[in-house]
C-alpha cells in the first residue's frame, strides 16, 4: 500500500506550516509517549496517519466501526472520543442511539447501558437534543431472505431454546432490524464490527451477506477487517479472514 | 411466547393506577430514552417487561445468571445494581461471595476482585454482616464421576501441564465444587451462565450435565441461554444452541 | 504438586514471627474477606501462596505473563497493582512501555490506550523517568522463518484483505516485532499469554514456536497456561492445553 500519511502530511506542510503538521500528527496523548514512546509512533504515524486517511471506507463508515468495536468490547474509556469523531465524521446522533440498540442485542445490554452514560455526556456537551424515535416507515426486509432465516432460526434453534428462536423472530428481525433510523447497510456493516472485534466470526457470513446486498463492496468489507484489527486486535481479524473469504467466493459464484 | 408484560400492566394498572404503571414499566434510566430511545423500549418492554417476567426461570435464578453473566464478562458498573436485584429476589449474600469465588477460577480474579468491590458498597448500604466461611459439611461430589472426571484431566491435561492438572483436581474440584455455602445445581448454573457468556461453549456439556444432574430441567436450561442472550449477546447465546442440543440429545438416550 | 505455601509459611515463622506471616500471608485485601472469604483463602495461599512461588517461571516472567493477561482483557483497575509487582521483579520500564505497544496490535488500541493512564500513574509515583525509544540495534528476525511467514500471510490473507496483510508485513513483522527494548523471548510470551487470555488460541502455535525458538523452555510454556489460567479462568487455559500439546509433539520430532 502507498504511504498516503506521508502525502498528506507533505501537502498539510506546505499549505499551513510545521506546526499544524505537528499538531496534526498528534492525536495520542502526551502520556502515551512518556510511557510508551512506540506506542505514540504506531498511533500517529500508522493508525491516524494511514488507516484512518485510506480512502477504501469513509472517514463516517470508520466511525461507525470503531464505534461499533469500542461498544462491544466494552471500552467505555474511549466512547467519548470516538463519539466526538463520529460526529465531527456526520454520523448523526440518532445513527448513534440506533448503533447502541443495536449492539444491546448483540453484545449485551452492559455494553449498551454503559455506552448510553458516555454518549450522554458528550450530547449535553454539544447541547445535541434528546433523540427521539422516529415515525418514518419500518425498512421492509426481503421477503424471501427473511422467509429462509426464519425457517432456519425455527429448525435449528426453536427446538432447543423456543424463546430464543421466538425473541430473534418476533423482536430482533421484527422490530430491531426494521427501524428505520439507521439504514439497512449501516446496521449490517456495525453488526459485522461488533462480530468481529468480540471474536464470534461464525455469525459472519449472514451478516456480511446482508451488508453486500445492501451496498457494501468487497473492498469495503476488507478494510472493515483491516480496521478493526487495531480496534479489537489482530488475531480478530486473522480470524475474520477466511471466513470472509468464503463469503466473496461465494457471491462470485 | 404470550406478551406478559402487557398482561402484567393491565392488572397493574386496575390495582394502582396509570402512574404506577408508568413507574413499573421504566427500568431504563432517563438517558436511556435520551440517547437511545430504541433501547429503553427494549429494556422496559421486551428484557423486564417479558423476559425476566416468564415463568420458565425463576426471578433468583435469572439474578444468579445475570450476576455470572456480568461479573464474568468484566462490566463493573453493572454489578451494584443487579446484585441488589439479587439480594431482593432472595439470593443470600454468602451466595454472592460464593458466585464472585467460583467466577475467580472460570473467569479470573480480575472479575472477581472487581466485583468484590462492588459488592461490598451494596453489603454497607444495606447493612449486611460480612461473609464467614460455613463450617456446614462440605459438598460431597458423586463418586463414579469424579473418578471419571479426574482421569480424563490426568489423561488430557496433565502430560501437557500438570501444575495446571494438579490444581484442577485438588483445588477445584477437591475444594471450590465442594463448598457448602452454594449448592451443587446454583454453582453449576452460575458457571453454565458464564461459560456462555464468556464464549467458552466447549466446556459447556460439562456443566450443564452437572447442572442437570443437580436438578436443572431442560426447560431451565434453555431458559438460561435465552436469558443470558440478553447479558451478554445473542451470538454468544446462538452459540450455546448446538451444544446444549447435544446435551438434551445425549440425556434422553 | 508439593504445596510451597505450607514450606513457606513455615520457615517465614521461625524467621520473622507470625505477624509477618500473617502480613505475608494476605495479599487480598480485607473486602475480599468480607465479602467472599473462599475467594480470600484461594488468593492467599493458592495464588500467591503456591502458584507465584513456583519455580517453574520465575517472577519476573510472571508478571510479564499477567500484567499481560490483564491488559489484553482490558481490567483496568488491576493494572496499577501488577505494573508496581513487575518493576519489583525486575522489568524494567521500558519494557512494560513496549508490552503495551506489543499488546496494542494484538489486542486492540483501546487496552493499550487504557494501559497508559495506569502506568503514568505508577511510573509518577516511583519518578520513573519517561521511556525514551532505544537507538539499539533492530533485532533481525530469522531470515527463513521470516520467508515463510510472509509467504503464509502473502497467500492465505492477502487475497481477501490487502491492506491487512500489508500492515502485518511491513508494521507488524517489519517494525513492531524488531523493536530493541524487549528481547524476542519475551515479546513472544507476552504474546502467548494475550492469545490465551483472549481466547484465540488458533494463533498459539505460531507464538509458542517462536518463543520456544528464542529460549522459553516446555516446562516454562505449560507454566504460562497454568498462570493465565488464574488470570483469565480456567476455560481459557483449557482450552490452550491441546494447542501446546501439538505443539511440543511438533518439536519433539
Amino acid at each position: 500500500m502507498k504511504n498516503i500519511a506521508a502525502s498528506i502530511a507533505m501537502s498539510t506542510l506546505a499549505a499551513t506550516g510545521v506546526e499544524a503538521q505537528e499538531e496534526r500528527r498528534r492525536v495520542a496523548p502526551p502520556a502515551v509517549y512518556d510511557v510508551a514512546p512506540g506506542l505514540g509512533h504506531f498511533t500517529d504515524d500508522v493508525l491516524f496517519g494511514e488507516v484512518w486517511e485510506r480512502a477504501e471506507l469513509k472517514p463516517r463508515d470508520r466511525s461507525l466501526v470503531t464505534v461499533s468495536a469500542i461498544v462491544s468490547t466494552g471500552k467505555t474509556a474511549q466512547i467519548g472520543g470516538h463519539v466526538r469523531r463520529a460526529l465531527d465524521n456526520g454520523v448523526k446522533s440518532e445513527e448513534i442511539g440506533e448503533l447502541i440498540t443495536q449492539l444491546a442485542f448483540y453484545t449485551g445490554w452492559p455494553n449498551a447501558i454503559s455506552a448510553v452514560a458516555e454518549v450522554k455526556e458528550v450530547f449535553d456537551e454539544r447541547n445535541i437534543a434528546p433523540v427521539v424515535s422516529s415515525d418514518a416507515a419500518r425498512i421492509e426486509l426481503e421477503a424471501t431472505a427473511e422467509a429462509a432465516r426464519t425457517a432456519t432460526v425455527n429448525t435449528t434453534v426453536a427446538p432447543t431454546a423456543a424463546a430464543l428462536a421466538d425473541l430473534t423472530n418476533r423482536v430482533l428481525f421484527g422490530e430491531l432490524w426494521q427501524r428505520p433510523d439507521l439504514s439497512a447497510r449501516d446496521r449490517s456493516l456495525i453488526t459485522m464490527a461488533a462480530l468481529i472485534a468480540v471474536g464470534q466470526p461464525e455469525q459472519l457470513p449472514f451478516h456480511a451477506n446482508r451488508a453486500m446486498d445492501n451496498g457494501l463492496s468487497n473492498t469495503e468489507a476488507s478494510e472493515v477487517i483491516t480496521h478493526v484489527a487495531f480496534y479489537a486486535g489482530w488475531p480478530r481479524a486473522m480470524s475474520a479472514v477466511p471466513v470472509l473469504k468464503r463469503v466473496f467466493e461465494a457471491r462470485a459464484d
